[in-house]
Protein backbone atom coordinates (compact mmCIF):
# COMPACT_ATOMS: atom_id res chain seq x y z
CA UNK A 1 0.00 0.00 0.00
CA UNK A 2 1.45 3.14 -1.44
CA UNK A 3 2.26 5.75 1.89
CA UNK A 4 3.10 9.34 1.52
CA UNK A 5 5.03 11.03 4.06
CA UNK A 6 4.19 13.76 6.26
CA UNK A 7 6.17 16.31 8.22
CA UNK A 8 6.60 15.29 11.41
CA UNK A 9 5.18 17.42 14.17
CA UNK A 10 7.75 17.90 16.77
CA UNK A 11 6.08 17.33 20.34
CA UNK A 12 8.05 18.44 23.54
CA UNK A 13 9.57 15.60 24.62
CA UNK A 14 9.14 13.62 21.46
CA UNK A 15 7.12 10.38 21.18
CA UNK A 16 8.22 7.84 23.48
CA UNK A 17 7.17 3.91 23.78
CA UNK A 18 7.46 1.56 26.92
CA UNK A 19 6.90 -1.74 27.29
CA UNK A 20 8.16 -5.36 25.78
CA UNK A 21 5.21 -5.57 23.10
CA UNK A 22 5.01 -1.85 22.02
CA UNK A 23 8.61 -2.28 21.55
CA UNK A 24 9.09 -5.08 20.11
CA UNK A 25 6.28 -4.53 17.48
CA UNK A 26 7.86 -1.12 16.68
CA UNK A 27 11.42 -2.71 16.26
CA UNK A 28 9.79 -5.27 13.54
CA UNK A 29 7.95 -2.59 11.81
CA UNK A 30 10.11 -1.42 8.86
CA UNK A 31 7.46 1.66 8.43
CA UNK A 32 8.42 2.75 12.11
CA UNK A 33 11.52 4.86 12.81
CA UNK A 34 13.12 4.26 16.33
CA UNK A 35 15.90 7.16 17.30
CA UNK A 36 16.92 5.71 20.40
CA UNK A 37 15.92 2.64 22.75
CA UNK A 38 16.74 2.87 26.58
CA UNK A 39 16.58 -0.09 29.15
CA UNK A 40 18.31 -2.43 31.43
CA UNK A 41 20.54 -4.65 30.15
CA UNK A 42 18.34 -7.45 30.97
CA UNK A 43 15.26 -6.09 29.73
CA UNK A 44 17.34 -4.95 25.87
CA UNK A 45 18.56 -8.50 26.16
CA UNK A 46 15.70 -10.07 25.36
CA UNK A 47 15.01 -7.71 21.84
CA UNK A 48 16.48 -8.14 18.63
CA UNK A 49 18.47 -4.90 18.48
CA UNK A 50 19.22 -3.44 14.77
CA UNK A 51 22.78 -2.78 13.76
CA UNK A 52 23.26 1.14 14.21
CA UNK A 53 20.31 1.81 16.33
CA UNK A 54 21.32 4.15 19.24
CA UNK A 55 21.19 2.64 22.65
CA UNK A 56 21.48 3.92 26.16
CA UNK A 57 22.11 1.45 29.20
CA UNK A 58 20.05 2.50 32.18
CA UNK A 59 18.43 1.70 35.23
CA UNK A 60 14.69 1.35 36.37
CA UNK A 61 15.14 4.44 37.76
CA UNK A 62 16.26 6.33 35.29
CA UNK A 63 13.53 4.84 32.76
CA UNK A 64 10.76 6.03 35.33
CA UNK A 65 11.72 9.43 34.80
CA UNK A 66 11.07 9.19 31.25
CA UNK A 67 7.55 7.81 31.65
CA UNK A 68 4.28 8.80 33.23
CA UNK A 69 4.50 7.41 36.68
CA UNK A 70 3.49 3.94 37.35
CA UNK A 71 3.83 3.24 33.17
CA UNK A 72 4.61 -0.02 33.54
CA UNK A 73 7.90 0.50 31.54
CA UNK A 74 9.27 -3.30 31.64
CA UNK A 75 12.80 -2.21 31.77
CA UNK A 76 12.88 -0.59 28.29
CA UNK A 77 11.51 2.82 26.70
CA UNK A 78 12.04 3.99 23.18
CA UNK A 79 12.47 7.07 21.49
CA UNK A 80 10.07 7.07 17.85
CA UNK A 81 8.46 9.31 15.16
CA UNK A 82 4.77 8.66 14.42
CA UNK A 83 3.97 6.52 11.68
CA UNK A 84 3.83 8.13 8.47
CA UNK A 85 0.15 8.93 6.86
CA UNK A 86 -1.92 6.41 5.16
CA UNK A 87 -4.84 7.22 2.50
CA UNK A 88 -8.22 6.36 2.00
CA UNK A 89 -8.39 5.93 -1.30
CA UNK A 90 -4.71 3.94 -1.28
CA UNK A 91 -6.53 1.26 1.48
CA UNK A 92 -10.07 0.64 -0.67
CA UNK A 93 -7.55 0.12 -3.75
CA UNK A 94 -5.50 -2.16 -1.92
CA UNK A 95 -6.43 -6.23 -2.64
CA UNK A 96 -5.22 -7.64 0.61
CA UNK A 97 -7.98 -5.44 2.35
CA UNK A 98 -10.50 -7.27 0.43
CA UNK A 99 -12.90 -8.89 2.66
CA UNK A 100 -12.09 -7.67 5.94
CA UNK A 101 -14.03 -5.52 7.42
CA UNK A 102 -12.91 -1.15 7.89
CA UNK A 103 -13.62 0.11 11.72
CA UNK A 104 -14.37 3.60 12.09
CA UNK A 105 -14.34 5.68 14.99
CA UNK A 106 -16.56 8.66 15.50
CA UNK A 107 -15.05 10.84 18.80
CA UNK A 108 -13.37 8.24 20.64
CA UNK A 109 -10.54 9.69 22.12
CA UNK A 110 -9.53 7.45 25.09
CA UNK A 111 -6.12 6.37 24.27
CA UNK A 112 -6.68 3.38 26.50
CA UNK A 113 -10.21 2.32 24.39
CA UNK A 114 -8.37 3.39 21.23
CA UNK A 115 -5.25 1.07 21.83
CA UNK A 116 -7.34 -1.65 22.72
CA UNK A 117 -9.67 -1.30 19.85
CA UNK A 118 -6.23 -1.63 17.29
CA UNK A 119 -5.07 -4.66 19.62
CA UNK A 120 -8.72 -6.65 18.56
CA UNK A 121 -8.76 -5.35 14.79
CA UNK A 122 -5.46 -7.09 14.73
CA UNK A 123 -6.98 -10.83 16.06
CA UNK A 124 -9.76 -10.31 14.18
CA UNK A 125 -8.03 -9.45 11.38
CA UNK A 126 -9.52 -5.96 10.30
CA UNK A 127 -7.97 -4.01 7.23
CA UNK A 128 -7.64 -0.84 9.08
CA UNK A 129 -9.09 1.69 11.98
CA UNK A 130 -10.56 5.03 10.58
CA UNK A 131 -10.45 8.31 12.98
CA UNK A 132 -11.10 11.78 12.17
CA UNK A 133 -8.54 13.76 12.65
CA UNK A 134 -10.05 16.45 15.24
CA UNK A 135 -11.53 13.98 17.51
CA UNK A 136 -9.11 11.37 17.69
CA UNK A 137 -5.99 10.53 20.12
CA UNK A 138 -2.37 11.27 18.78
CA UNK A 139 0.08 8.39 18.81
CA UNK A 140 1.13 8.18 22.33
CA UNK A 141 3.12 5.77 24.88
CA UNK A 142 -0.14 5.28 26.56
CA UNK A 143 -1.87 4.18 23.57
CA UNK A 144 0.84 1.87 22.22
CA UNK A 145 1.26 0.28 25.03
CA UNK A 146 -2.77 -0.45 25.24
CA UNK A 147 -2.07 -1.92 21.63
CA UNK A 148 0.14 -4.37 22.99
CA UNK A 149 2.03 -3.99 19.41
CA UNK A 150 -1.05 -3.73 17.41
CA UNK A 151 -0.20 0.11 16.20
CA UNK A 152 2.28 -1.36 14.50
CA UNK A 153 0.08 -4.11 12.66
CA UNK A 154 -3.37 -2.11 11.76
CA UNK A 155 -3.10 0.71 9.45
CA UNK A 156 -4.94 3.64 11.25
CA UNK A 157 -5.79 5.96 9.00
CA UNK A 158 -7.04 9.70 9.85
CA UNK A 159 -9.50 11.71 7.74
CA UNK A 160 -10.52 15.43 7.88
CA UNK A 161 -14.27 14.17 7.48
CA UNK A 162 -15.74 10.92 8.87
CA UNK A 163 -18.90 11.02 6.92
CA UNK A 164 -17.31 11.90 3.37
CA UNK A 165 -14.76 8.90 4.60
CA UNK A 166 -18.37 7.30 4.45
CA UNK A 167 -19.15 8.32 1.44
CA UNK A 168 -16.34 7.18 0.01
CA UNK A 169 -15.78 3.62 1.59
CA UNK A 170 -19.76 2.68 0.17
CA UNK A 171 -18.65 3.40 -3.12
CA UNK A 172 -16.16 1.03 -2.98
CA UNK A 173 -19.21 -1.25 -2.36
CA UNK A 174 -18.84 -1.46 1.70
CA UNK A 175 -22.07 -2.33 3.95
CA UNK A 176 -21.81 0.27 6.15
CA UNK A 177 -23.23 -0.46 9.62
CA UNK A 178 -23.52 1.66 12.75
CA UNK A 179 -23.40 0.27 16.42
CA UNK A 180 -25.79 1.62 18.38
CA UNK A 181 -27.63 1.24 21.70
CA UNK A 182 -30.71 2.69 19.30
CA UNK A 183 -30.16 0.91 16.67
CA UNK A 184 -32.86 -0.63 15.11
CA UNK A 185 -31.48 -4.05 13.89
CA UNK A 186 -29.29 -6.71 16.58
CA UNK A 187 -25.92 -6.49 14.83
CA UNK A 188 -26.44 -10.53 13.79
CA UNK A 189 -29.36 -9.46 11.66
CA UNK A 190 -27.81 -6.55 9.81
CA UNK A 191 -24.44 -8.18 8.84
CA UNK A 192 -24.84 -9.04 5.82
CA UNK A 193 -23.07 -10.34 2.63
CA UNK A 194 -20.84 -7.99 1.70
CA UNK A 195 -17.92 -5.74 2.82
CA UNK A 196 -18.18 -4.92 6.11
CA UNK A 197 -17.60 -1.12 7.53
CA UNK A 198 -18.58 -1.02 11.45
CA UNK A 199 -18.88 2.46 12.73
CA UNK A 200 -18.70 3.40 16.75
CA UNK A 201 -19.87 6.17 18.49
CA UNK A 202 -18.15 7.74 21.82
CA UNK A 203 -19.27 6.89 25.15
CA UNK A 204 -21.81 8.71 26.34
CA UNK A 205 -22.21 10.92 23.11
CA UNK A 206 -23.27 7.59 20.55
CA UNK A 207 -22.94 8.43 17.11
CA UNK A 208 -23.54 11.57 15.92
CA UNK A 209 -26.71 12.39 13.36
CA UNK A 210 -24.39 12.83 10.62
CA UNK A 211 -22.52 10.04 11.00
CA UNK A 212 -25.37 7.80 11.21
CA UNK A 213 -27.11 9.50 8.81
CA UNK A 214 -24.05 8.00 6.45
CA UNK A 215 -24.70 4.52 7.70
CA UNK A 216 -26.40 1.88 5.71
CA UNK A 217 -28.51 0.88 8.41
CA UNK A 218 -28.00 1.26 12.85
CA UNK A 219 -27.38 -1.95 14.65
CA UNK A 220 -27.11 -2.64 18.36
CA UNK A 221 -25.96 -5.54 20.64
CA UNK A 222 -28.37 -7.25 22.28
CA UNK A 223 -27.90 -6.78 25.77
CA UNK A 224 -30.03 -7.17 29.50
CA UNK A 225 -32.27 -4.23 30.21
CA UNK A 226 -30.03 -3.66 32.96
CA UNK A 227 -27.42 -1.56 31.10
CA UNK A 228 -27.48 0.83 28.12
CA UNK A 229 -24.26 0.51 26.94
CA UNK A 230 -20.93 -1.04 26.67
CA UNK A 231 -17.64 0.21 27.14
CA UNK A 232 -16.42 1.25 23.22
CA UNK A 233 -13.71 -1.09 23.22
CA UNK A 234 -15.78 -4.29 24.40
CA UNK A 235 -18.36 -3.22 21.84
CA UNK A 236 -15.83 -3.09 18.98
CA UNK A 237 -14.23 -6.27 20.23
CA UNK A 238 -17.80 -7.79 20.11
CA UNK A 239 -18.59 -6.65 16.72
CA UNK A 240 -15.24 -7.53 14.68
CA UNK A 241 -15.51 -10.97 16.63
CA UNK A 242 -19.08 -11.92 15.20
CA UNK A 243 -18.01 -10.70 11.75
CA UNK A 244 -14.32 -12.60 12.10
CA UNK A 245 -16.74 -15.72 13.16
CA UNK A 246 -19.16 -15.18 10.61
CA UNK A 247 -17.01 -15.30 7.60
CA UNK A 248 -14.62 -18.08 9.07
CA UNK A 249 -17.24 -20.21 9.55
CA UNK B 1 -29.90 -13.31 48.50
CA UNK B 2 -28.49 -13.62 52.27
CA UNK B 3 -25.66 -11.36 53.04
CA UNK B 4 -23.37 -10.16 55.89
CA UNK B 5 -22.34 -7.30 57.25
CA UNK B 6 -18.30 -6.95 57.58
CA UNK B 7 -16.51 -4.23 59.59
CA UNK B 8 -16.00 -2.03 57.05
CA UNK B 9 -12.17 -0.88 56.29
CA UNK B 10 -11.73 2.01 57.13
CA UNK B 11 -9.35 3.86 54.77
CA UNK B 12 -7.44 7.84 54.43
CA UNK B 13 -9.99 9.92 52.78
CA UNK B 14 -13.09 6.79 52.53
CA UNK B 15 -14.46 5.55 49.62
CA UNK B 16 -15.71 8.19 46.99
CA UNK B 17 -17.39 7.78 43.53
CA UNK B 18 -17.75 10.16 40.82
CA UNK B 19 -20.01 10.55 37.69
CA UNK B 20 -23.27 10.39 36.95
CA UNK B 21 -23.82 6.93 36.09
CA UNK B 22 -21.84 5.65 39.32
CA UNK B 23 -23.49 7.57 41.59
CA UNK B 24 -26.97 7.11 40.17
CA UNK B 25 -26.35 3.55 40.27
CA UNK B 26 -25.47 3.98 43.88
CA UNK B 27 -28.50 5.80 44.96
CA UNK B 28 -30.72 3.08 43.30
CA UNK B 29 -28.86 0.00 45.27
CA UNK B 30 -30.92 -0.05 48.67
CA UNK B 31 -27.16 -2.15 49.70
CA UNK B 32 -25.21 1.03 49.00
CA UNK B 33 -24.69 3.27 52.42
CA UNK B 34 -24.19 6.48 51.16
CA UNK B 35 -22.56 8.80 53.61
CA UNK B 36 -22.75 12.03 51.50
CA UNK B 37 -23.15 13.81 48.39
CA UNK B 38 -21.29 17.10 46.71
CA UNK B 39 -21.74 18.82 43.78
CA UNK B 40 -22.71 21.91 41.79
CA UNK B 41 -27.07 22.58 42.39
CA UNK B 42 -26.63 22.16 38.09
CA UNK B 43 -25.56 18.76 38.42
CA UNK B 44 -27.57 17.31 41.95
CA UNK B 45 -30.79 18.63 40.33
CA UNK B 46 -30.34 15.52 37.80
CA UNK B 47 -30.40 13.05 40.83
CA UNK B 48 -33.08 11.85 42.58
CA UNK B 49 -31.99 12.70 46.30
CA UNK B 50 -33.39 10.71 49.02
CA UNK B 51 -34.22 12.42 52.17
CA UNK B 52 -31.94 12.48 54.78
CA UNK B 53 -29.13 12.31 52.56
CA UNK B 54 -26.58 15.18 53.47
CA UNK B 55 -25.93 17.72 50.66
CA UNK B 56 -22.32 20.02 50.06
CA UNK B 57 -23.22 22.41 47.38
CA UNK B 58 -19.68 23.01 45.88
CA UNK B 59 -18.13 24.24 42.92
CA UNK B 60 -16.32 22.55 40.12
CA UNK B 61 -12.90 23.73 41.83
CA UNK B 62 -13.69 22.32 45.21
CA UNK B 63 -14.98 18.69 43.56
CA UNK B 64 -12.01 18.85 41.42
CA UNK B 65 -9.93 18.48 44.24
CA UNK B 66 -11.92 15.53 46.13
CA UNK B 67 -11.31 13.26 43.52
CA UNK B 68 -7.80 11.91 41.47
CA UNK B 69 -6.78 14.68 38.71
CA UNK B 70 -8.41 14.69 35.54
CA UNK B 71 -11.29 12.57 37.11
CA UNK B 72 -14.11 13.48 35.20
CA UNK B 73 -16.87 13.76 38.23
CA UNK B 74 -19.52 15.49 35.78
CA UNK B 75 -20.14 17.59 38.86
CA UNK B 76 -20.50 15.31 41.55
CA UNK B 77 -18.82 13.16 44.25
CA UNK B 78 -20.23 10.93 46.95
CA UNK B 79 -18.70 9.34 49.98
CA UNK B 80 -19.86 6.12 50.22
CA UNK B 81 -19.04 2.70 51.89
CA UNK B 82 -18.30 -0.32 50.47
CA UNK B 83 -20.44 -2.98 49.73
CA UNK B 84 -21.07 -6.05 52.12
CA UNK B 85 -19.95 -8.88 51.49
CA UNK B 86 -21.45 -11.82 49.27
CA UNK B 87 -20.99 -15.82 49.89
CA UNK B 88 -20.18 -17.74 47.38
CA UNK B 89 -22.69 -20.80 48.96
CA UNK B 90 -25.67 -18.11 48.77
CA UNK B 91 -25.18 -17.09 45.28
CA UNK B 92 -25.09 -20.96 44.42
CA UNK B 93 -28.39 -21.55 46.19
CA UNK B 94 -30.25 -18.50 44.96
CA UNK B 95 -32.73 -19.55 42.31
CA UNK B 96 -32.06 -16.23 40.36
CA UNK B 97 -28.90 -16.86 39.43
CA UNK B 98 -29.99 -20.31 38.10
CA UNK B 99 -28.90 -20.59 34.57
CA UNK B 100 -27.02 -17.43 34.14
CA UNK B 101 -23.41 -17.60 33.81
CA UNK B 102 -20.81 -17.19 36.30
CA UNK B 103 -17.25 -15.38 35.21
CA UNK B 104 -14.19 -16.11 37.58
CA UNK B 105 -11.06 -13.35 37.23
CA UNK B 106 -7.87 -14.89 38.39
CA UNK B 107 -5.86 -12.17 39.20
CA UNK B 108 -7.06 -9.09 36.91
CA UNK B 109 -5.93 -6.08 38.61
CA UNK B 110 -6.72 -3.38 36.98
CA UNK B 111 -9.78 -1.23 38.06
CA UNK B 112 -10.35 0.15 34.63
CA UNK B 113 -10.59 -3.55 33.11
CA UNK B 114 -12.31 -5.04 36.54
CA UNK B 115 -15.19 -2.00 35.73
CA UNK B 116 -15.94 -2.65 32.36
CA UNK B 117 -16.08 -6.21 32.85
CA UNK B 118 -18.61 -5.60 35.44
CA UNK B 119 -20.37 -3.37 32.63
CA UNK B 120 -20.25 -6.33 30.45
CA UNK B 121 -21.41 -8.71 32.88
CA UNK B 122 -24.47 -6.82 33.35
CA UNK B 123 -25.30 -6.10 30.05
CA UNK B 124 -24.84 -9.66 29.28
CA UNK B 125 -27.26 -11.15 32.54
CA UNK B 126 -23.96 -13.06 34.09
CA UNK B 127 -25.09 -14.24 37.78
CA UNK B 128 -22.02 -12.83 39.29
CA UNK B 129 -18.46 -12.34 39.56
CA UNK B 130 -15.10 -13.89 41.58
CA UNK B 131 -12.05 -12.57 42.23
CA UNK B 132 -9.53 -13.70 45.13
CA UNK B 133 -9.14 -11.74 47.96
CA UNK B 134 -5.44 -10.82 47.35
CA UNK B 135 -5.42 -10.41 43.59
CA UNK B 136 -7.98 -7.77 43.08
CA UNK B 137 -8.76 -4.51 43.48
CA UNK B 138 -10.79 -3.31 45.82
CA UNK B 139 -13.85 -0.44 44.91
CA UNK B 140 -12.96 2.30 44.40
CA UNK B 141 -14.39 4.92 42.04
CA UNK B 142 -11.87 4.57 39.32
CA UNK B 143 -13.28 0.99 39.02
CA UNK B 144 -17.11 2.28 39.65
CA UNK B 145 -17.00 4.69 36.89
CA UNK B 146 -15.36 2.41 34.73
CA UNK B 147 -18.30 0.00 35.62
CA UNK B 148 -20.31 2.94 34.61
CA UNK B 149 -23.26 2.01 37.52
CA UNK B 150 -22.35 -2.16 37.10
CA UNK B 151 -20.88 -2.68 40.43
CA UNK B 152 -24.11 -2.22 42.41
CA UNK B 153 -25.89 -4.30 39.86
CA UNK B 154 -23.82 -7.56 39.60
CA UNK B 155 -22.80 -9.38 43.06
CA UNK B 156 -19.06 -8.85 43.31
CA UNK B 157 -17.92 -12.54 45.19
CA UNK B 158 -14.46 -12.20 46.99
CA UNK B 159 -12.85 -15.53 47.85
CA UNK B 160 -9.65 -16.42 49.58
CA UNK B 161 -9.18 -19.58 47.39
CA UNK B 162 -9.84 -19.56 43.44
CA UNK B 163 -9.51 -23.46 43.33
CA UNK B 164 -11.66 -23.92 45.99
CA UNK B 165 -14.05 -22.22 44.76
CA UNK B 166 -13.70 -23.76 40.95
CA UNK B 167 -14.42 -27.10 43.10
CA UNK B 168 -17.85 -25.47 44.88
CA UNK B 169 -18.92 -24.35 41.50
CA UNK B 170 -18.23 -27.65 40.25
CA UNK B 171 -20.27 -29.64 42.74
CA UNK B 172 -23.03 -26.84 42.30
CA UNK B 173 -23.41 -28.34 38.39
CA UNK B 174 -21.55 -25.92 36.69
CA UNK B 175 -19.03 -26.34 33.80
CA UNK B 176 -16.07 -24.79 33.78
CA UNK B 177 -14.38 -23.06 31.06
CA UNK B 178 -10.81 -21.36 31.17
CA UNK B 179 -10.08 -18.99 28.60
CA UNK B 180 -6.57 -18.79 27.45
CA UNK B 181 -4.54 -18.41 24.28
CA UNK B 182 -3.87 -22.08 24.90
CA UNK B 183 -7.02 -23.76 25.04
CA UNK B 184 -7.32 -26.42 23.25
CA UNK B 185 -10.91 -25.68 22.23
CA UNK B 186 -12.42 -22.77 20.54
CA UNK B 187 -15.09 -21.31 23.13
CA UNK B 188 -18.26 -21.89 20.93
CA UNK B 189 -17.01 -25.61 20.81
CA UNK B 190 -16.32 -25.56 24.97
CA UNK B 191 -19.91 -24.49 25.88
CA UNK B 192 -21.91 -27.40 26.25
CA UNK B 193 -25.48 -27.14 27.72
CA UNK B 194 -24.66 -26.97 31.18
CA UNK B 195 -24.51 -23.61 33.59
CA UNK B 196 -21.73 -22.15 32.63
CA UNK B 197 -18.61 -20.66 35.06
CA UNK B 198 -16.48 -18.67 32.42
CA UNK B 199 -12.49 -18.13 33.98
CA UNK B 200 -10.33 -15.47 32.92
CA UNK B 201 -6.92 -14.91 33.32
CA UNK B 202 -4.72 -12.38 33.86
CA UNK B 203 -3.85 -10.21 31.55
CA UNK B 204 0.56 -11.22 30.35
CA UNK B 205 0.74 -13.81 32.95
CA UNK B 206 -2.68 -15.64 31.17
CA UNK B 207 -4.24 -18.45 33.84
CA UNK B 208 -2.62 -19.97 36.35
CA UNK B 209 -2.00 -23.57 36.62
CA UNK B 210 -3.68 -24.27 39.64
CA UNK B 211 -6.35 -22.52 38.22
CA UNK B 212 -6.74 -23.55 35.13
CA UNK B 213 -6.14 -27.73 36.48
CA UNK B 214 -9.57 -27.13 38.40
CA UNK B 215 -11.36 -26.05 34.68
CA UNK B 216 -13.21 -28.89 32.62
CA UNK B 217 -11.70 -27.48 29.40
CA UNK B 218 -9.24 -24.29 28.83
CA UNK B 219 -11.03 -22.53 25.22
CA UNK B 220 -9.65 -20.19 23.14
CA UNK B 221 -11.31 -17.46 21.25
CA UNK B 222 -10.49 -17.91 17.26
CA UNK B 223 -8.08 -15.06 16.38
CA UNK B 224 -5.44 -14.04 13.74
CA UNK B 225 -1.99 -15.07 14.12
CA UNK B 226 -1.03 -11.66 14.65
CA UNK B 227 -2.13 -11.54 17.61
CA UNK B 228 -1.48 -13.56 20.71
CA UNK B 229 -4.41 -12.10 22.87
CA UNK B 230 -6.36 -9.62 23.53
CA UNK B 231 -7.20 -6.71 26.71
CA UNK B 232 -9.06 -9.01 29.28
CA UNK B 233 -12.26 -6.87 29.36
CA UNK B 234 -12.69 -7.78 25.76
CA UNK B 235 -12.18 -11.06 26.01
CA UNK B 236 -14.35 -11.57 28.84
CA UNK B 237 -17.00 -9.19 26.98
CA UNK B 238 -16.79 -11.62 23.72
CA UNK B 239 -17.13 -14.48 25.96
CA UNK B 240 -20.57 -13.38 27.73
CA UNK B 241 -21.88 -12.33 24.60
CA UNK B 242 -21.82 -15.15 23.11
CA UNK B 243 -22.93 -17.42 25.92
CA UNK B 244 -25.97 -14.37 26.09
CA UNK B 245 -26.78 -15.00 22.64
CA UNK B 246 -26.42 -18.60 22.74
CA UNK B 247 -28.95 -18.82 25.63
CA UNK B 248 -31.33 -16.14 24.07
CA UNK B 249 -31.16 -17.66 20.59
Amino acid sequence: MARKNKSVKKTGGGLKFWGRHAIGAALDNPRRVIKKISGTREALATLDLPEGLPVVYCDVADLGRMVARDAPHQGMVADVDPLPDIWLGDLLDDASAAGRPILLLDQVTDPHNVGAILRSAAAFDAAAIVTQDRHAPPESGTLAKSASGALEIVPWIRVVNLSRALDEIAQAGYWRIGLDGEGTELLSQAMGNSKLALVMGAEGEGLRQNVAAHCDVISRLPMSARMESLNVSNAAAIALYAEYTRTKD
